[in-house]
């Protein structure tokens, strides 16, 4: 039994790992929120809470969206949670749900819990295909697609603006996890589906996990009024008083103060040169924001085959299969994060990396 | 838009609310815990948490419960979020739950949130018949039956040790929510059907709502080793790194401290003093642990028909009929919380209480 899920492999430069970089974390800000919650809101902040989240954060976060009402708002416990609850809500066992290919491994799990059937929506190097998608989700009566479409997991990159207008206007009903547009680092992330669309469309998903502390599990959900309501009269929901009532109002201390805008400031500060100490060594192209490189490998080097290779030099990441729903796909590339080491880190395991790609391309 | 779930009507005490008096929230002691935590575990505090729970919390639940391990538990957050897990976990949509009659309403729209099938188990006035139950169980092959026996919710009352030892023996599944046990103002609360089946029949829900907070969203789950494997596995779970990180390891130095002893100590006196405030001024006996009293009404008076006619004497309460799968029961009976106001609240209350059955029974 530990604290953290984290496991220190001993003479591991772990590229694995999507973790924030403990340094990052804000402990000292966050301990200020939590006292200046209490002495303002007193007893309220450890009451049952209102289901759809405490008004002060939802007031907050609409603000700083800029493109969602409070009624179109409901406080999740993560990006995580919100998708699980929607495909509680929206999926039936055996029904058909898209993903993007490659995309966020964890969220297939999520989906097979509640017994749908994945589906890998078609995709090229600069994304996914909105017509083929479309094409394919008709065929399927597919209940949703899911997709990471700005500074994506695990490739970094972010879907074009000409494919998001296509994606929007082909009537395929999305879940757009938007977890990573705060950590832009050049250009600002392009429009989310959720503002190019509005609720009819796209119901998009939000997390203070990159921005504030995973540990806080906090996001929301943008969705229509209608389902939202439909999330607040969830039995557990409703019986809980929200799902994460004190931490959310505590985020509503921490935004309303300017702690979360500096903090933001400060992370893309942080994870840009952090970024640029992985890509430099690697004399790769930096992803314009997010926490990963989708690095392609030399021909004839398996990603799979690697992984035991790397971790005899000293590193280690994810290979690319994991992030292909079903497998079969992806082994060319492996995913590397540069979240949670410093740069002097990531410039060795990147060292590291190189000399365990020699090795296996027999150079 | 509000802050809390709780909503005053002006004009009324109201005795329907089961919540916490708010005088007795542990403002500042829990401001205290969470400094402490963020000064003790640091970044620990906010990263992703071991999925089932930080590891100051489970040891000191199990050294505080004595009857469970670490392997044994899963942390939550809250009772109503176990159920909603486990339900997800232990049934399919069509199944039967069992459901003690009557019992805690809420948990009605948690487990038909999953599909399943609520059907009452037989019951007398000192609550559920075990052998009747067993074989309801048996012919509707009944995935589990779901009671609050300590202190229940709505009863106040506590299912007889003789019918404990009989229930665990009769070999139905049992998810035993356990809420209220800490509760106690007289007689200790009988054993935990968890303590006496142990892990094979038996699965506990506990929680810190009533203890420490509801706002809070913390509680556990008690089961077999698998189980609690079962639900560290869940997609969710695991991407999130547990589901209440930073607030479980704030309660585990609340609990460490001190201040979680210190805390219930005065809660058992506080509440002591409301139950009998309500009790006295009813002149009916009162339970020996919880927040609720079932007050029987005169015959020809009806629960809902009396409602109105409280409300315009000033106060509320709610009705028997919705602790009822189904409904179609429980009129003779009303549910009247001592948690939420102080003791002339609830004594004027009584007062008024009195005045409406005796108007609605023409006396």
């Amino acid at each position: 039994m530990t604290i953290v899920q984290f496991e220190h492999r001993p003479g591991l430069l772990d590229l694995g790992w999507g973790h924030p970089r403990p340094e990052l974390l804000p402990v000292d800000a966050w301990s200020r929120a939590g006292a200046q919650t209490l002495g303002t809101y007193g007893w309220q902040a450890l009451a049952y809470g209102h289901a759809t989240g405490p008004a002060p954060l939802v007031d907050w976060l609409c603000d700083h969206l800029g493109d969602a009402t409070a009624e179109q708002t409901f406080v999740t416990a993560g990006a995580s949670h919100g998708l699980a609850l929607l495909t509680q809500l929206l999926a039936e066992p055996g029904d058909v749900v898209l993903v993007d290919s490659p995309t966020y491994h964890l969220a297939f799990k999520i989906l097979t819990d509640h017994g749908v059937r994945l589906v890998r929506a078609p995709a090229d190097e600069h994304g996914l295909l909105p017509a083929e998608t479309a094409a394919l989700a008709r065929s399927l009566d597919a209940v949703f697609l899911y997709l990471v479409p700005t500074f994506g997991n695990p490739t970094g990159r972010s879907l074009p603006l000409d494919r998001r207008r296509e994606l929007v206007s082909v009537g395929v009903p999305i879940v757009e996890d938007d977890t990573y547009r705060e950590l832009s680092y050049g250009e600002p992330a392009p429009p989310a589906l959720w503002r190019l669309a509005g609720e009819e469309g796209v119901v998009r998903l939000g997390s203070f996990a990159k921005t504030v502390a995973p540990g806080l599990r906090l996001g929301w959900i943008n969705a229509s009024p209608i389902l939202v309501e439909r999330l607040a009269r969830l039995g557990y929901v409703h019986s809980g008083g929200g799902v994460n009532h004190a931490v959310a109002l505590t985020m509503a201390s921490f935004g309303a103060s300017g702690a979360y805008d500096r903090h933001v400031a400060g992370l893309r500060e942080a994870y840009r040169e952090q970024r640029d100490a992985l890509t430099g060594a690697l004399r790769v192209p930096a992803p314009d924001g997010g926490w990963f490189v989708w690095l392609r490998l030399p021909d004839g080097v398996d990603a799979e085959a690697l992984l035991p290779v790397a971790e005899e030099h000293g590193t280690s990441f994810l290979p690319g299969p994991v992030f292909y729903a079903g497998g079969g796909a992806g082994s060319e590339h492996v995913r590397l994060s540069f979240s949670h080491l410093p740069p002097a880190g990531l410039a060795e395991a990147a060292a590291r990396l190189t000399a365990a790609i020699d090795a296996a391309a027999g150079r």
